[in-house]
């Protein structure tokens, strides 16, 4: 295929399940963030309890007061994951071609090639989704203040691809743009929206990615 | 000491620092995410390196259009460690003893056992302000959009925070409110807010951290 951007093969090591849920569900385990970009397609199985095992690593994050305001919706389910990537597709549809996006936007998306086809949605075997809670519910309905929502739910998305990459499974995040139908077919209260959306699964054989650099570090880290 | 919730010691593994720079700077890395919480203080100084290596691992994570919103500032001067305590702690006497905070955010910090004492950030050998870039900024001064900043920058700490730990440092999310003084004091452009505060440095023997639990897999995950 041609690209308008270098793209690179992508193969992730590929470690036997039984071994990696040990490795994974030991004190320590083992990561990689050096690909903690995309995997732009994903398939065959995974068993559900590494999509467990991340998750359970994503509910360690520190969060503002303790208050953990995450939830991760795993969904295997074939017709669900169909559904989701319909209403993704017309969301996309009328950003790509409809003219929803800023030409600004178009311009910042362009070397990823980034469309509305997203075909991957069915292809992988799990899609969870992150809602944050922007408040909590007592009991008797009333509301509990949360601090630090984006920051919290952030650092618990950041542990949670590190757990994956760890397991030697890809994702990418995907934040189709509104996110609401998300909060409908998930069918998830009023006190939490859609964050992130990780399609999870391996990597296709041959698939490729971008062949994105990151800044030098003399641009991310300042010394004082 | 007494506390009003419990609390557990906190000693987690010491390795020796040339053998955590060769782990980490490999392709994969040993993480442990079961302590992502906190600790209260840390001492005794680590090779700056350490510090780098995982602002590197904060650098892979994924941004949305990969703008990279983020910027890193390392802090070793004990001169601006003690500014920067000092800031803080005026700004956190406001919160909690003249009475900025709300009485339902006190609550929410009241096991925490939270005070306007930030001693920490003179004692540990390393300060790490990560600030957001809001928007970016093109060489004739002209603003670049910069898309799903919080969810990008709370990616990167979370990679940051994984990274220490597997190197056996310890941190603790800090976000002292207001943070404007960080700004000034760390020297930023206005298109820099600061995000999160992390003091990083080896535990202290001794140290103790609350006894949280986190919210059981059933409260975090929704199968679908």
């Amino acid at each position: 295929m041609e690209h308008t951007y270098p793209f690179v093969p992508y193969a992730p090591d590929r470690y036997d399940e039984a071994d990696m849920i040990r490795a994974e569900a030991g004190t320590s385990s083992s990561t990689s963030t050096g690909g903690a970009a995309s995997a732009s397609s994903a398939t065959s199985p995974c068993r559900g309890e590494c999509v467990e095992l991340a998750v359970m690593a994503a509910n360690t994050a520190p969060s503002g007061a303790h208050q953990q305001p995450w939830k991760f919706v795993v969904i295997g389910d074939a017709e669900t994951r169909r559904r989701i990537r319909l209403a993704a597709e017309e969301e996309e549809r009328q950003n790509y071609e409809g003219g929803r996006l800023t030409p600004e936007w178009r311009q910042a998306l362009a070397r990823l090639e980034t469309t509305s086809d997203k075909g991957y949605l069915e292809v992988v075997p799990w899609i969870v989704v992150c809602f944050a809670e922007k408040y909590g519910l007592r009991p008797d309905g009333g509301r509990v203040k949360h601090y630090y929502v984006n920051e919290s739910v952030g650092i618990a998305c950041g542990l949670f691809i590190t757990a994956l990459h760890t397991m030697g499974l890809s994702t990418l995040t995907h934040t189709p743009n509104p996110m609401a139908f998300l909060s409908e077919i998930c069918s998830r209260p009023g006190n939490e929206r859609p964050y992130i959306l990780f399609p999870v699964g391996y990597a296709a054989p041959g698939a490729e990615v971008p062949d994105l650099t990151r800044k030098p570090l003399s641009e991310a880290l300042v010394h004082f």
